[in-house]
This record gives C-alpha cells, structure tokens and sequence, in this order.
C-alpha cells in the first residue's frame, strides 16, 4: 500500500501534475482537451448490445440525512379539475409544467464540476482570478456550456468495491494500488481521454442507511491517487461520492482532490454518481469499457450542472 | 399539398392513430418502446468520425421575449475576495456553487416532453386521469424518469429549411409532403424507433431576432403529419419550436400536435431544440443519420427534463 | 369543561356559525369587516408607554424538525472582495442583495392565512367555487392584498399558558372555558373587531425542542371555541400553534377550525405567532390589550403573506 | 436653489455627516436609535380618525419594464377539483398554498434597506468590514431583524410633486429648498425620530408608462439634501423612488444618497414606496403627519425585507 502524501507532497502536486498551459494560456478546457475524434469513434465502436445505462441518482424534493439546499418542484400548472373544466376553461389552460430547482452541488445529484468550482491561493485552473467567478456575474470563464457538444468517450468502471468485496468506509481513500488491482481483476487499462469511474460502494451503502458524507463521512478517491490520474491523463473521473474523502485526509488544506484535480490538473468531475447498475452491467458482461455520454445542460455562467451519464453497451 | 385535416378530422386521429393499449394496459414509455436494443447497437455503427454535436439552446437568465418564467441562477458561494481571504476563512468557504431554478415548458428551453405534460377529455396517454398530475404530488404517472436510462437511437435531421431555402414563416406548419420530399432530397428514409428532427428554421430566424411564439407565431410540424409519423413510428420528435404551430391551426381544439402525440401516441416530444449545429454538421458530410443520446435528468414526478440531445457523428 | 362538538356538531357550524352573505354577496373580506375606523383610533388611545413587541417568529433557511419547504435566501450579490475591488468593479457591482424564497404556509413561519387558503365540499367563504384558486393563476379571489392598507385594530392576548402554568400538549385544545377564564383573571373582556391573540404555550415548548406538529402533534384553540369566536365577532384569530389541534380531532373533517374558520365564517387566521415577547410585556403592565398592526405585503393572487404583527403599548 | 455638492464635498460628507461611533462602537441600528418610546407614543397621539393607508406597491410576478429578477408564485396546492375529488383525496390535500419568492431589492418592490445593502472602501456603517455581507452566510451584521419590534414612529409626508404641480423628471434631485419649502406649505416640521416619506412624484408617472429606472432614469432626494437629513436626525427616509437620482449625479462614485445615508449614516431606507393614496389622505384631512408602522420580516442574515408600511391616520 501506498504511503499518502504529506501535506507538503499535496502542495507540491500543485506543481508537478499542473496541467497549467499545457494547452495554451487561454485554455478552459483542461482535460477535456485529451478527448479527440477518435477517441470517440474507437469508443463507439465498443459497443455490442445496444444495452444503455444510467449513472445517475435520483433526484427528489424530499429532505433526506445529506440535504444541505432541498430541491424544489413546484406545479406551474396540473391536471387535477380538468375532467370537469368547462372546455373554455381547458383551453386557457396550458400543459402541465413546473418549476423545478436545485443546488446540484453537495452531496445527492448527480453532476458535474467545472474547474470554476474551486480555488487555491486565489487563483483557478490555468492561473485565473478567483474573482472572475462573482455572485452577480456568475462563471464568467470556465462556465459549464463549454461542455456543449457533450462529453463523450470511452467511460471505463474501475469497481473497488467490489475488488475488496464490501463497500469503503468513511474515511478510506481508494489508493493507486486499488486502481491497478481493478485494473488486473478486470482486464482493462485506463487510457489517455478516458473518462474514468471509481466504484466505491458508497452509495450502495447510503441507498440502505441515511448518511450526510459532510458529518457521518465517506470515502473517495485519495488525493494519493492524483498522479496516477495524471500519468494516465484521464479526462473526467467520476465517482459514487462527493469525491473527497471525509473527515478530510488534510485538513489544513481542504477538499485536496477538488483542489490537485480542478485547479491543478483542470480535471473536471462528475460527483455523487449512481454506479451501482452500471456495475452489474459490466459485471454480466465481464466487460468494464463502454461508450460513455455525458450532456450537461447548457448553463450559461455557470459552475457545473446536473448531468445523467448514459453509458453504452 | 396534402389538405390540412378539418377539426373533425384532428378528433378522429385520437381514434384512428391512438397506442392505447398497444403496448399494454400500464403501458407509460408510448413510443418509447419501439426502441430496441439492435436499433440502439445499429445506430451506434453509424458513427464514423467522432464528432459530437449538440441540439440544445444555451440556457440564461436574461429575460427575452419569449420569457414566460425567467431562468434564475444565485451563487451560493462565489470566488469574490478568495485571494485576500484568511486561510482560516478559505476552509470556512465551499466551491463556488450555484442555485439553479427554471420552469422548462415554454419557448426558450430544450427539453422533453413526457406524455404527462398534456391531456384531452381529462386523460392522458393510455387512458390515464389527468388528476394524476397533481400541485402537490407531480406526476404520479408519466413521469421523465421512465427514461433514466436514456434515449439512445438513431437520429435522422429532416431539414425542410434547407429545402426550402428559407426558415418557415409563423403560422406555416410542415406538411407530409415536405418530410417525404426531405427524404427524398437527403437520401435517407425514416424508420421504426428512430429519434426524428425536423428543422424548420425558426431558432435560425429567433438568433437574428426576438421572437415570442405566443405572440409572434412560429412554424411547427403541421398536426397534418401526425398519421405519418405513426405510419413510420418514430420514438421520439424533436424540432427547433414548441412543437405546434401558431397561430393555433384548430383554435378549437388546443395545441395538436401535442394532443394527438402526447395524449394519443404516446410520443415524447423535444421542443425548442437548436438544429443549426447539427444541421451544418449533416450537410457537410451529406449525411443525416447518426447516434443521438437524449440524458434527461432524472427528475421524480416531472413531466419534463431540460436536455442537451448529443448527436454524433 | 364543555363537551366538544360531535363530527356533526361541527358540520352543523358551517350553517348555524356562518358569516354567507353577512356582508353582501360579494364580500371577499369576512370578519375584517368588523374592523371600523372608530375601532382603530379607540386602539390607538391605547397607547401609553409607546414600546413595540413583535408577534413574530424569526424565519431562516435552515431545517429544522417542522420543515416541510426550507426557505431559501441567495446572494444577488455580495460585499466580499469590496475592499480590494478596482474602483471600476466597485461602481459595477451593486448593493448587497438577496433572492428570498419561502413556503409560508406550514408549521414555521409567522403568516395570515386569507379565506382563499382553504375549502369545504369545493366551496371558500362566501360561496365562490374552490376551482378559482388555480395553479397557473393563484387566488383570483380572496387575496391578500385586500388587506393592503394593513389590519389595525386592538389586540387582545389570552394567555392560557399563564393561566394553567404550562404549556398546552400535544392534542389538547382551547376551550371556550379557558378564553373566559383568562378573561377573567386579566380583566379583559373581547369585544367585536378584536384581533384576538390566544396564547398555548407551543411555541416556548418548540424553543426548547425541536418539534413538527404534524408529526408530534400540536395543541391549538378547539374548533369547540368558534361558537364564542363567533359571539364575541373576533375580527381575526392569531395564535403561536397553526391553529389546528394535531393529531386532528375530527379526522373524518380534515382541519376543522380552518375550515369554520376560513370557510364558514370568513374569519383571517395568523398562524404561527410568536407569542413570547408580547406575553411578557402584557403581563410586566397588567394589560392584554394594545394596538396591533398587521402589514401584509401587497402579494398578488396570493392566499396569504407572511408578517411580522407589531403590538404598541 | 442650493448648488449641487461637488464630487469632492460629497466625500466630504462621509466625515462630516458620519453617525460611526455615536450611538457606541458596536451599535448597528444607526439612526432607528433616534426613535424612543416616547416619540412612539407621541405619534400615537396623532391618532384622530383611524384610518389606516398603505405605503407599498402592489408585489406581482409580472414582467414589466423595471423587473430585473422576476417575481415568482408558485402554489403548492389549488383548490382545483376540489369540487369532484373524493372524500379521500380532499382529505390528503391540504390548503392551497403557495411558494413565494422575490429579490426585493431593486426597482419596483417596496422595502427596507439596512445599512449592510452598500458600502464604501469596503466599510460598511460604523465601520465594519464589507467582507461580513457574504454569498453563503448573508449578513453576519446588520440584518434586518434588528428591526423585529418594528418601526414605529411619526410619518411625515414632504408632498415635493403636489408642491411643484407635477412629477419630477427623470434626473432631477429633490433640493434642501424644496424640503423647507413644503414644510412651510404644509405647515409641519421634520423632527428627531421621524421617519421622513417624500414624494416626488415618480410612482405616478410609473403609474401611467413603464419606466426603467436605471434606463429611463428617476428622480429622487437629491444627495444636497444629506446634510439636512443629519440636522434634522430623521430616524428612516422614505421615497416613491429607489432613492438616488438616476442618471447618477455623481458617476464617478456611484448611488450617492445610498453611500452617505446607509454607510456614513446608518440611516436605514424604505425604497420604493407608493405615496399616492398616503398623498390623498393626508390632502384631505390638511395633515401631513400620521403614526407610521413599518413591519419587516424577521428575516435572519438579510440585508433588506420588502415591507408595507401602514399610516393610521
């Protein structure tokens, strides 16, 4: 097992896996950069059956042990009374519709972070201003809609969980050894432009208990495993949890995977995914590779959005 | 020029082209379930270079005409001030996150349609009550998550502006003739579970110009065509409008096409989506056939999800 | 003690205790009616020591045990980073703001509950038809804002806590006795246009414990007192409960002092008080009577407002 | 005609008109200090007839020429189909309800703004850092629920427009002059403690076209009138306008009148008022003084609540 850095190792990656002008000095890109064309037609040839499969939880008003904003869903207008609308009435009525919102940051949707979500020393992926991201303009660089054309690629499930058999406990960080003994279980390897997914178990567990990953913990990928993200040049990862581990492995630091991967690396991430059919999926096919579709809506200015991974069999 | 149906007519297709029953009792998916898992892996091969493309609008706050509800983004925590803060208060600070709020039926956003979203004599699709969908409850029936694994499947772009050389004017509904015609020019035919876009130009006309459908009018697919899209059994239509003509082509009746497809077929709906990109992107390589991945957001009791439709290429 | 009603006792009130028509067929403001302008000067004589007690409770956006739609409260924009901002970025951001967002309806927050808020056998106050108040439209009658220029009128408190030396439980209701009672030991009679304040002790039992009166029930002022609500002609009823004993007392009726209340007689409820400050300052003078103004914002189509009711001795 | 101060003189002001430090190094009320019980009870003296007037605009979600944030109401419940719903269901509904949500701030709604609603040098009243107004907490310091027990004092109406004979233009600042001159006409005196209302006008021409402040411009107290606001120690300023001239008097430093009365001041603001009925009934009765109750929310961490102010006459 792998030693975790020290505080001053996690500062340090802050240099040495810095993707900071590798694809210019404007870039806003980040890893993303690392999908090509035919990266994407090799993935779409991945497929078989035409079996398709969410990586999504879902979303709900209710507020449960992990709420910090509740969602909302409120009726613009219902069906009720109109089996007995006198038909004027019918046509002054429009569809039924709603209002729905959400702060899909935290730790129940399903979404994705831009490198606008997190900061270091002031500054975001690629040496911006933290003050570029305001609370009247919003994302003014590194906006979601960058993401227009979707994320699509070869998604590939590293399920550590089901290597070690049981779901990771709170505080447990998967480690580059898990990674490379999923890697071997399985029979796959993490290539350039992936879009790499980590199954921890976590949220197998939460699906069968309340749990707030802020006060009764989780696990995530530890941020020991930031330079073998970066030595395989990953494009996105995403993970059945908020994708750090909790209590913080470095306090005096903060969120240090958001912070190496987002500001460093320009790694954008897909928090709080939903693994577990994908997981049998692969599992009932021995196959852990497909073509993963990744569509955030198309928000302007803003810091990532709720997404619904669709892989592809 | 195939003669518009009289209002009588309209009523007799909620007989004569109804999926009541036909996929069951308690059947929800409609259309939906003419997509099989071989059409999904056919229309995958399609892929030949691994461009991806979206169909969606991009989404703001800004109040247009055709704003209904506005869009509201709040930041719940910003970057502002992040380069003079304490370390201290930097860990008191989360990332940068946003609130999110919208209600997606309307004129601007791309989103879908459930058959949820429209009724007819107080039903829904398959018979169901209208009082099902409800201020309280939301859908209880009909709602998007039926589609949490997504709707993949072959897109096929019929461009009758491009055909026509000019978007269509407000009020000007495409007929049959003008779909077959499309085929015809294309070289390519429509088919069983196919996801169908109609580009009539008008999100091309609404760039150059404010526009709100309500007021202004807006092309569509005339409800003229409804028998031939049972006839082809589409999956799914999408068109860069709300999806019926206005002004109302029966006044009587309501929105028909959203009546006879929602209530009737059981066809889900895309309105408002964005075809020019896509429509580019055929016609360069004089193909409109490829793999779309339509992700909404799994959204509980909604009849409806903001999407951003992924073609590609 | 009086025997409470029977579940036809209670339905016999919407007749015997009905207000229909008291005030002419188009009456949309019930007992407010009984508010004169004599009334307000002879309560504004009231006035000596000119010190001022909010009736309220505070609203926040937390959760809490009796949450059922967390309030919300978003930053428009924000005073962080103002004191390094470049004079120019100054002078383009703007004051401090914020998004507030609330359910005010429920167990928390301190509100006035218009007849529009409820209905019996599809009817509000009056006659009119529940199905005018609509999702798309809201209160097309019976809105709050009939209340625009404020109601001021003399406040009565009776403190039944005080008068039995704790707080009422769970499922226990006011009865006519205790008002009389109260009456009696604070020497002060109610009187037609009263705003009439009762005082059970819920809400100094909910400061101490986290509570959800669906849930954990609730006392509140039995629908045994309308009769004597109606004799004394109160204007408008507000206690520290939300006026309806829990678990329900008539289960077969549904909230049984709401529906007389609102629907029968027309009578404006404020739910939720806060009535803690202003028992104390009555009991430090020896004097339950005050003048009391309740502003409700000017909210359009709207079946109540949250307030804050001002009580001046 | 007083000159206009000049760029310079207005910074002048922030020192010599400051109230930092006079009610104590930690006071946040700023000048609501200057209203004691006895001035309340005098103003309840004024009490002659008991008819209470509005002070507010009417709050609705309508899109008009001034929205900048949209107001939302959205019911939770309606009362459609009550009338043929079950026993069951009626009794599974609750009241129609509705969510509420609105950014008060701004041009059209009727609010308090405390002194946390702007800055300057990063300061904000007395002293206080402007980083204490944040996008997560809110305001930390002078939130509106110092104001829990109300604003009670004596109103008095300075009617600028009836004294012109017209509306003020777009661009024009009410003058000391104007002030002084209206006192004489109407024969009252602003005093310590006051809570000032001017009407200039504005909210009628609103009335009758829509305007845009920030685009069509308005009038307003003009920031020459500061200086006597200070002499006279009036507790709270009151305008039919969002209280600073626009097109702004002094560009180079922004809303002047919020700058010198909010942060040198700690004068709190009531913008947007309607003066219009409070106009006719002081007129009638030849008084332009009343008993004036302001009643904010308790909104926790908030740097204004919308409001509607009541004179009892």
């Amino acid at each position: 097992m792998a030693t975790p850095p020290t505080e001053a190792q996690v500062r340090e990656y802050m240099r040495t896996l810095s993707n900071w002008g590798r694809w210019g000095k404007d870039d806003e890109l980040g890893t993303i950069n690392l999908i090509t064309p035919a990266k994407r037609a090799a993935a779409a040839r991945l497929v078989k059956d035409g079996v398709s499969v969410t990586c999504a939880r879902p979303w709900s008003t209710e507020i449960t042990a992990e709420t910090t904003v509740q969602g909302m869903r409120f009726m613009v207008d219902s069906g009720e009374g109109r089996d007995h609308d006198s038909n004027e009435r019918i046509l002054q009525r429009r569809g039924a519709a709603e209002f729905i919102g959400m702060v899909f940051h935290g730790y129940s949707i399903t979404h994705i972070d831009t490198p606008a979500h997190y900061f270091w020393q002031g500054k975001m992926y690629n040496g911006r201003s933290a003050n570029l991201i305001t609370s009247r303009e919003g994302a003014q660089v590194e906006s979601v809609d960058l993401l227009r054309d979707g994320v699509v690629s070869r998604g590939v499930l590293l399920d550590v969980a089901a290597l070690r058999g049981r779901w990771l406990e709170a505080g447990e960080g998967v480690m580059p050894d898990d990674l490379e003994a999923a890697e071997k279980a399985q029979g796959v390897r993490v290539e350039p432009g992936d879009i790499l997914l980590i199954r921890t178990g976590y949220y197998a567990r939460r699906l069968r208990e309340p749990r707030n990953p802020g006060r009764d913990g989780s696990p995530a990928s530890h941020v020991a495993c930031m330079p073998w993200f970066r030595a395989r040049d990953i494009a996105m990862l995403g993970t059945d949890t908020h994708n750090d581990v909790s209590p913080l492995t470095h306090p005096a630091l903060g969120n240090v995977v958001h912070i190496v991967g987002l500001v460093g690396m320009g790694l954008w991430l897909i928090d709080n995914g939903n693994l577990e059919e994908l997981a049998q999926a692969c599992a009932e096919r021995r196959r852990w590779e497909f073509l993963l579709t990744v569509a955030p809506l198309r928000l302007q200015h803003t810091t990532g959005s709720p997404v619904n991974p669709i892989a592809l069999f």
